[in-house]
């Protein structure tokens, strides 16, 4: 048995077992793939119809071996190897926390998460998910909010394509026997995704539901967990969201019961994907300092305290739903485009990342934030073009000029690649006519440009001498009297601006 | 001796005295004012000359006498009485604190405050305060924040019309010796305020200081302070703000001696002004708990926390500084105009008071924030508009719908006026097409209004059948499948609408 991968693709061996009894229950397998002096254990599953499958994400070029172990005698001591071989194009593979704040693929490709939510666009009819998947293309979101089990909640009323366990006899879900189909049609949107680029941050349990999926047993929940890990692991796409809102459901799933789904995930999960979990009440963050989380998740409008939640947690912070563009009654959902726009740059201009979601009324409840489909809003080209910016410039990562309460970055949002040098200072709802603070001091060796944030333009900046602010007491301290900068900018007094600096090579 | 003074107006004593050594360090003086078995201890001073004064303003009909008391024999002992009368057309008394989050004059009338800003106006030429008299009038704005001392600052360079001291042989200033005439000209332009119906809110102390008056001993402050509390406490219309931005000068003045401050105007204050002190950096606001504090005052343009400040210090807010409009180069004056609109929407609809400012650059520094004089932005109309709508409906003060962390009013913004009955819903960056939560659940004997904040309109709004949501769970808890407001209302999907709600009488 030979075969060839690619580095970061998915190699998958399949094997015949046992059908009797509940094989999601009664058999254990698993393989350990060697590279060299190098060991991975990697979790198989039961595909249903006495399918057993293992998959594996190489992330090493040349020959891998392997040996299975099983339970079942037929499945044990199973081996076999495959050639490594180079990553396809376009493929740089998971994704990783990078200095602190900041993400890039394994390949050391900067990856900076521009993601959009489409809480159920898997369980959509299947024109429906094409269209999405269209829409998808023509955006700029490299990252999608998706669940795996459907939704029950306002504005997703209609059932879903398939049950994500099977049913018994009675017409109910058995919660020990997922359903493979199911879970097959998920992974071949993961896949979808994955060779368009875009990362699938994967819902694993929320609480808006009316098929009792989250109302399992906590074991029920713990198999779930290794499962879908086992199932998953090897797209390099996947991340891991724990929960949507899993303050909802601490009255049946405490707090340590969260803690160890994370612990589930990672013994099962070979390539140590990214993982997070994502409140509703604003007070109730998770300890996103707990050391199996990769990566801060929340909710949160008041995105000016992205810079407070860096300094809290000291990992990157994803703010995946800073409310979402749309007109519909909850006030989660009705938030004005430009508004939408406003908080990315505000996020992305104070260290952090954001997410989107499109919530427009539809005389059929066709909306993206549920079903994906079709866009009819104005803040994802914005958004796309703020991801333009910064793939053009920025190689680490935008870090915040100034910490939480310094000035005048409380007021304005500024931040600078340490790496790429490139420099931004957002404006927001200000409206300077000049501006000095956050330039250059060393010269004026540097291209400055206005970016108009909504109109998705850049044109040149004019410079002029730095404004020199005449001295001022504070208590004993003098202030004042010389410029913060080499030089100023004229600007046009609008709200919504950007400049854009650049060191002159 | 016998006189007439409206009630809430000035009783004037005017005595001649000792002229020798320094009157100002030497002379005591005050009086008692006797009305039935009442006794209200006033403090007289020195107003250069040879001439001392004792002011009063009663707050009870009828007939006053009173005995004075001094170090020096000629002015102790002396007695008289005067009658008095009604109160003047249009003077309610001073403004207190009412139901604990909000104000009401002395005679009962709400107030609702709605100030602007400028610190320097009376130190200005007496054109440029004619002007700034003249402006105040087209306004709505029924409070100014403005400095004893003038103001050495960006933007504020020229000269003071007068020395708030007097000027020694040497040149400098005499911290001993206050110059009459600069006080009676600020106490000319309060009482100009006064018959405008603007409240004056005196800034007693500034770090921002080219002459020293931020560097006099703790002696000298307290002297002034009791100097001040003398001169001006007869003034119906005064407020005392301890300082603008006091914690920039907490190296030269430490907390305790900002404690000491505001009982020093306590001790001299028989009318017992309301008090308060304004923060610099967001995170030093002043701790409004003490006891001498009667409401807080801040800057933070985070605005839509205003409920947490109520609930931290269970007192009236005035966040005085919210930014500024303008587009001046510090992040703190180029506040976009309908932002600040915004601002004041927000803050007011979630049970608290804002003001304002405008600073736009001017070729001569001519900045409403700091002379006077015109203004020439957009904020204020709509400022005066809302002023308008809460005086044709409130009589008690708005209460915000929702604690701090209630749904959905973290995001939207909801008050409703306990006594009046009127109830308001300010969407702000939001943009529903249909809205319920808030709505009556009574019945729908309502009339609402859709008030278009910036355009400064309203019309009547389409009440439409209420949304029922389905079904939701969270958790254990089952949410849902019933609308929560008896009626709804259509709206037209656009930000900065409010909705005026109204029991049909």
């Amino acid at each position: 048995m030979t075969a060839t991968t690619a580095k970061w693709d998915v190699f998958e061996l399949r094997l015949s077992g046992p059908t009797g009894g509940n094989p999601f229950l009664d058999v254990d397998l698993e393989a350990v793939f060697i590279f060299r002096s190098r060991a991975v254990r990697v979790p198989g599953f039961y595909d249903g119809e006495g399918s057993y499958r293992i998959r594996f994400m190489p992330d090493a070029e040349g020959a891998w071996s392997f040996v299975t172990r099983s339970n079942a005698p037929g499945l044990d001591g199973r081996t076999g190897s495959f050639d490594c071989g180079p990553a396809l194009a376009n493929s740089h593979g998971p994704v990783r926390v990078r200095d602190r704040f900041h993400f890039a693929y394994a390949d050391g490709t900067p990856y900076f998460p521009f993601g959009t939510t489409c809480y159920a666009w898997t369980h959509q009819p299947l024109d429906m998910q094409r269209q999405t998947i269209a829409t998808l293309g023509r955006t700029r979101f490299n990252k999608i909010r998706m669940g795996v089990f459907p939704k029950s909640y306002p504005y997703n009323e209609n059932e879903p394509l398939q049950d994500i366990y099977q049913r018994k006899d009675d017409g109910t879900l058995d919660f020990d026997r997922p359903n493979p189909a199911a879970f097959r049609h998920f992974e071949t949107q993961i896949g979808t995704l994955r060779d368009m680029g875009i990362e699938a941050d994967v819902i694993i349990f929320h609480p808006y539901d009316r098929w009792n999926y989250s109302g399992m047993t906590r074991e029920q929940d713990f198999r779930y967990l290794a499962y879908l890990a086992a199932r998953l692991s090897a797209y390099r796409n996947v991340w891991w969201s724990l929960a949507n809102e899993y303050d909802f459901m601490l009255d049946t799933k405490p707090m340590e019961q969260w803690d160890r789904y994370f612990q589930i995930i990672e013994e099962n999960d070979p390539v140590g994907h990214l993982k997070s979990i994502h409140n509703g009440d604003p007070r109730m963050n998770y300890d996103h300092r707990k050391a199996w989380v990769s990566h801060v998740c929340i909710q949160n409008w008041d995105v000016k305290r992205t810079v407070e939640w860096r300094e809290a947690y000291h990992k990157p912070i994803v703010n995946d739903e800073p409310e979402y563009e749309g007109n519909i009654l909850p006030a989660w959902g009705n938030l004005n485009a430009q508004e939408l726009v406003h908080r990315f740059w505000l996020t992305v201009m104070r260290g952090g990342y954001a997410g989107h979601g499109e919530t427009y009324s539809h005389p059929e409840d066709l909306i993206w934030w549920a079903k994906g489909g079709a866009l009819c809003g104005e803040a994802w080209r914005r958004i796309g073009y703020l991801r333009d910016l910064l793939e053009s410039d920025v190689q680490g990562g935008l870090e915040p000029l100034g910490v939480s309460t310094a000035w005048p970055w409380t007021r304005v949002s500024g931040a600078a690649d340490p790496v790429g040098g490139v420099r931004f200072i957002y404006f927001g709802e200000h409206q300077p006519i000049e501006w000095t603070t956050g330039l250059p001091v060393d010269n004026d060796n540097y291209d400055v440009d206005i970016i108009d944030t909504w109109r998705m333009t850049t044109e040149v900046a004019k410079k002029i001498p730095p404004r020199i602010p005449s001295r001022t007491r504070h208590g004993s301290v003098v202030q004042g009297g010389k410029a913060d900068a080499a030089f100023g900018v004229a600007l046009p007094g609008r709200p919504y601006l950007a400049l854009r600096i650049r060191k002159r090579t």
